[in-house]
């Protein structure tokens, strides 16, 4: 097999004929798999059960400070909640406020609470002309999803090996009194995988934002999300919170973490880190939105880790589940498109994604052959603002909930619709 | 001890010359009550531990429609767990979507997305002149917290024995094209226990407002929180979701629920139940917000109580906790306070509290002798908008903390501190 741009016509339309025949036999087996969701596998489900050995006895439920995690109380979380999620995202305990089973919910909540009083004294966003927020693409569509609930202008930053291109943030930032924050997604980015450099998150933490109450919305989603063990072989990023600091812009920054893919999905505890500043003027939202979160699955997830050892420890058991299932499909890859040359694929050392990107303007396409075939992607266009991959060749991959056999039967369904769709591309068909 | 009123100025100069002397005594002791919130006794706790008892293996985590509720998905909630709320509620389970952990969350949420994109298609509240909201008094401080947040105008209307004064709501729902709304506790209300008559409840379903949008806010937030035994002696409400089908208004109302006060407080699950048309528009806004809530807790409540019997057993068990605690502040409100003539209370047959309202012009002073002897009670002016007792009378009592003999000792100093800023009162002191 050769690189398909260097092939002829006729041998073109030969690999073409036999394709579309491997298609039609892949669409004949009644085939149902789904690689759409970064969902955790079951037996990576099975590896928390211990959560729910963790109390015993109604003493138990009394946190160090003496709390009953029964009862109502501590709007902001348990202080060894906040040490967790602390831990995890790599600030300190005291910029920490724990909230409930979802990140994105607290994400949510920002955005609105922004929306309907402004940002620490900043006019509320609904009494602007217009807000604007700046969106590293390809990105997560529910971010993007939330902007857009609230009628916020979206624009596209293209997101780089290292993180977003800096100098279009930076300029765009200090110029436009109208944008009001940027999505980031720093470690094991949501879909491509990629981390941010050092220099990259310096940068961010330097910026002169026109806007007052600019926010970096830093979705720390995949902070301990390894797939390989020792340091070395994992990304590390900075601390955006202590960096902004030493920048003398303490309050540029929320970062939002959970334990949905450390523990239970949509049963775990989220998480907001910020200055003192910000969560002063966070809590006094919180107070009139709630009497306080799930204590009792705050307590039961810090007993049940001890402490950040015990999460380390804890994620590379799911690395040895994940990465058998990431081996799959970038084998795959590896063997049976590279040599076409009309496909390029991340890497990643952690997350939950694989990016794949088809011939321009092929990817609704193959998106849609693989849907044929009983095989589910999340929809193409997804990780972009409204939907709209101006290149229309961005396909997100999502190994964490098949097993490894499903996966590679999987792939080989994506890949043969990749090629049919890149060589009717080139046929001009 | 003869009624107060009726004494002479000696009389009442030497009544409150020992009734000082009793208040200093009690200033010496170093005592330490608290009277102030609706939180379940340590007792009423335990009654629920076999929460913990639930889940045994991984295959038990499954819901009956075979979910694994330990992955993501289901937005709006298990089906076990809809017909349990359903149940607590009095209504059907399609009219139901379980949230979180706090109906409080969930009203704040309807108010926040009613501000920033209307109700079913009616102008966003944030670009209306004004946004008014009827305010049943005395009532709840957390719902009032809420409105006050959005910038919305509260209007007091009587709390009758039956419910808010219908005329009042009538003649102002149909005239005022601003009122959107009115908070509503219908049965076992905090803080007067009175729950609203067929009638009522008749009279709110065939509203006609003014306003598009409005909504009528019924937090069944003690709907099952019965004192006594048997169905004579409990308070039953008609379901107003069918009285609003009936009346041909079947979007008018939004109720709300939890088991906060069923199990663990802050740790149950909470839901909104509405009409279909309601429902739908309410989901395309969750469906930004978050994936779904915590189903594992949502089974395991489903799984704790099995049906609806389960549930009504389970209360019985805490009214049993409870009876003591309202008879202590009870017997001692008759023996100690009722011959003075000076105030005035509720004696509910279920729900949280006991309202108390002592001589007009003096609940802030009773209250405030009262935090100096050591005894903290809700905030004088805290069940009224704006936190402002018209009267200046009426005061919260939260007798489910404490025990029975607690109860009795804070009753005494409630008492004593009542009877000295009324004599003062009448002395022009």
């Amino acid at each position: 097999m050769s690189a398909y741009r260097e092939m002829g016509t006729e041998e073109l339309k030969k690999e073409l004929e036999s394709l579309k025949e491997e298609y039609s036999k892949i669409c004949e087996a009644d085939i149902s798999l789904d690689m759409s969701r970064g969902k955790p596998g079951t037996d990576q489900l099975d590896l928390s059960m211990g959560l729910f050995d963790v109390f015993n006895s109604s003493s138990e439920i009394k946190s160090a400070a003496g709390t009953d995690c029964r009862n109502y109380g501590v709007l902001d979380g348990l202080n060894e909640a906040k040490q967790m999620m602390a831990d995890i995202m790599g600030t300190d305990s005291e910029h920490v406020i724990v909230y409930g089973n979802a990140s994105l919910n607290v994400m949510y909540d920002t955005i609105a609470r922004s929306f309907s009083h402004g940002v620490m004294g900043s006019t509320p966003w609904y009494k602007l002309d217009k807000v604007k927020w700046l969106c590293p693409v390809p990105g997560y569509d529910r971010h993007f999803a939330i902007t857009e609930f609230f009628g916020i202008e979206m624009i596209n930053v293209p997101l780089l090996e290292d993180g977003p291109d800096m100098d279009i943030v930076e300029k765009l930032v200090s110029e436009d009194t109208a944008i009001k924050g940027i999505w980031c997604v720093p470690k094991y980015a949501n879909p491509t995988g990629i981390s941010y450099s050092d220099e990259v998150v310096r940068r961010l933490a330097n910026l002169k934002p026109a806007a007052k109450g600019f926010r970096i919305f830093w979705d720390n989603a995949y902070a301990v999300h390894h797939l390989y063990e020792g340091e070395e072989n994992q990304d590390q990023i900075l601390d955006i919170i202590e960096e902004c600091e030493k920048a003398g812009n303490p309050d540029l920054v929320y970062e939002f973490a959970s334990t949905s893919k450390i523990t239970f999905s949509g049963s775990g505890v989220a998480a907001i880190a910020a200055s003192k500043a910000n969560l002063d003027f966070i809590k006094k939202q919180m107070s009139v939105q709630t009497i306080g979160f799930d204590k009792i699955n705050q307590l039961r997830h810090a007993r049940f880790f001890g402490n950040f050892d015990g999460i380390k420890e804890h994620m590379m058991k799911h690395a040895e589940k994940m990465r058998p299932k990431f081996q799959a499909v970038l084998d795959m890859l590896e063997e049976e498109l590279k040599p076409t040359g009309i496909g390029q694929w991340t890497n990643p050392r952690g997350g939950y994604f694989i990016s794949l990107d088809v011939m321009e303007g092929c990817a609704k396409k193959v998106v849609s052959m693989c849907k044929d075939a009983g095989m589910v992607l999340t929809g193409a266009g997804a990780p972009f603002p409204y939907g709209k991959d101006p290149e229309d060749k961005n396909i997100r991959i999502a190994p964490s909930y098949a097993t490894p056999e499903e996966l590679k039967e999987a792939s080989k369904i994506l890949i043969v619709c990749t090629k049919i769709a890149a060589i009717e591309k080139l046929l001009n068909i």
